[in-house]
């Protein structure tokens, strides 16, 4: 158990921004939020899964949509509300609430939520980084039941889904709504026990997160290598070092896709990678192999300052280095992989595990 | 009072068709589905509006989607699986069903629910015609709230609105939802008391589909004209008749749009009429000129034997009557026709009243 306070804020900010392998929101934006939140209601406890209870329910909170959308359009609502819309049907209360993402800005949606419903939140999530499609949780994976299920936007729809055919017809109604809510909106489902979030979530990743930011802030102090600093929090390896030559981005059917092309410097080599996304980076490929694929993280910081950039602010001109950090156990067994592998994604290929030196 | 027999629903069928004015849904299947429930559960009881008493609660139900899709997708599921839905968040029971729109097989849904659960259905519609949009219904027009609501679908989806900022916003969500489970679902909503039925139904629009009906079986038997006889039935004129010589027709989000141009025979001058439609037929053309619009009726019907022409049905060659009734005046108010009149389907013209002669 631990406070989370404002200035945890900042180093879960840029631990989930790395963690979120360019998606899961604006983590600026989410640290800017729960930092007004933590200013007025104080600091949010924090619990391990250990530390949860046979009495506990915990719900999953998050923000759903394109992050190129929601890091224009002011949200205006919290998934407090999707909380006790989903509290008001069920006829029960959540006694804590857990992250479906920790990537970026949705490690801190919970934040938000609890601090106005004055709850703890749970350290782990259903992802262990971020991912595009609602189905993509370990919850849902290893059998959660995804009804039901709420969806509100900012301007005063809420709807709640009591059915659904499996998770992934869950996204899809999910989408369509998020879409016509103007391509955000915010979500609570999974009404969990301690002994299914125990099961079911990846442990310890606001945790990670938080370790991950601490890391790079102390490498800016330090005039260090942040880039070593976050090899140090978290065990992974460097794919790629270069310059953002080329960008290719489009908002299609509630996602932010597209590709980045990163060229090393001539120096080395001048060759290139590329790296397609969905919110989320998927894959990345070099002179037509594939080096990296979801589920494994593969996330582009900024060289100098160790700052996590997401897929919605990719800029040409970016000097960036690519890092990898191979999936939790929870993404890779064969279960996982049907819902998170490239595979899933559309990709023709199977997933060679990231092995690290 | 009455009891709906298995001989009232051939007569329901063709005046429903009548009056749905191109949609509503494919009235032969709305009568098979009906005629396979009234032979296993017997008769449905009729009240009227005013034989309703202050205990009842009414629900209106109906299918929704694109007339081109409904009239190809076995159904699969029934109006009464959203209603139960309705019922069960609610905590409370519908004592009778009422339709959304009394237009193409939308006028037999309630009837097929109500068999399955044994309740009477209200002599009166949400539209006393069919329009393609949620919010088209005299029962929000006049204030009843729009939620909560319940789409389901034949795979196991089902989603209840529990906020809607508007009617508008239910039918713009909704429609998403209707696309993504295969362009058909199922709704039940407005929970309304007898005060409010007697306040914001049409009355009376089942029995004026079955007397249509009677009126053109009649003719048929009596090898008399149909077209005279639906025009005794309920007051309206015959606009135009002539041959179909072109439809255009795209089913797009989520609805079947489109236009027919009918020709008259060269020996009355050849000239042609052009309807638009969005499910329902909208706008009546001649030589640029604006003969009718909505919210009057803008019936098809094939001259030698009365029947309805839904759009999803409309095909070169048939010899066709298009016949115009004028709204109900429920239709025809400031408040209905911002709604229901030419504006609200994007035509830059004021609705002019059709005038009999």
């Amino acid at each position: 158990m631990w406070e989370l306070t404002e200035d945890c804020l900042e180093s879960i900010s840029i631990g989930a921004g790395i963690l979120g392998t360019g998606g899961g929101g604006n983590p600026y934006l989410g640290w800017l939020r729960s930092r007004q939140i933590l200013r007025k209601y104080g600091p949010v406890t924090v619990k391990t899964p250990e530390e949860l209870d046979e009495n506990d329910l915990v719900v999953s909170v998050a923000g759903v949509g394109a992050p190129t959308v929601g890091v224009e359009k002011i949200r205006g609502v919290d998934c407090y509300k999707a909380l006790r819309a989903l509290e008001s049907y069920t006829g029960k209360n959540a006694t804590a609430l857990i992250s479906a993402e920790i990537g970026g800005s949705n490690s801190l949606e919970p934040v938000i939520a609890a601090g106005l419903a004055g709850l703890p939140v749970v350290d782990a999530d259903g992802m262990g980084r971020a991912f595009p499609e609602l189905q993509m949780t370990t919850f849902f994976i290893y059998g959660v039941p995804c009804v039901p299920a709420v969806l509100c936007d900012e301007k005063g729809n809420t709807v709640i889904f009591t059915e659904a055919v499996s998770p992934i017809w869950l996204e899809r109604i999910g989408r369509a709504i998020t879409v016509q809510m103007g391509c955000v909106s915010v979500s609570a489902d999974c009404m969990m026990s301690a002994d299914e979030v125990r099961r079911t979530a990846i442990p310890h990743t606001l945790s990670l997160a938080r370790s991950l930011g601490d890391a790079v802030r102390e490498a800016r102090r330090s005039n260090s290598d942040p880039v070593q600093a976050i090899l140090g929090a978290c065990p992974g390896k460097v794919l790629f070092q270069g310059k953002i030559v080329d960008v290719e981005r489009r908002t299609t059917a509630g996602f932010a896709r597209g590709k980045v092309t990163i060229q090393a410097p001539e120096a080395e080599g001048g060759e290139s990678l590329v790296i397609d996304f969905q919110n989320e980076n998927l894959i990345a490929r070099s002179n037509g192999s594939i080096l990296c694929t979801v589920p494994d993280l593969i996330c582009i910081v900024d060289t100098e300052r160790g700052e996590p950039i997401t897929t919605e602010l990719l800029r040409y001109g970016f000097r960036v280095t690519v890092l990898v950090f191979p999936a939790p156990e929870l993404l890779k067994t064969p279960q996982a992989l049907e819902v998170v592998g490239p595979k899933a994604f559309g990709y023709d290929c199977e997933y060679i595990p990231t092995v690290l030196n």
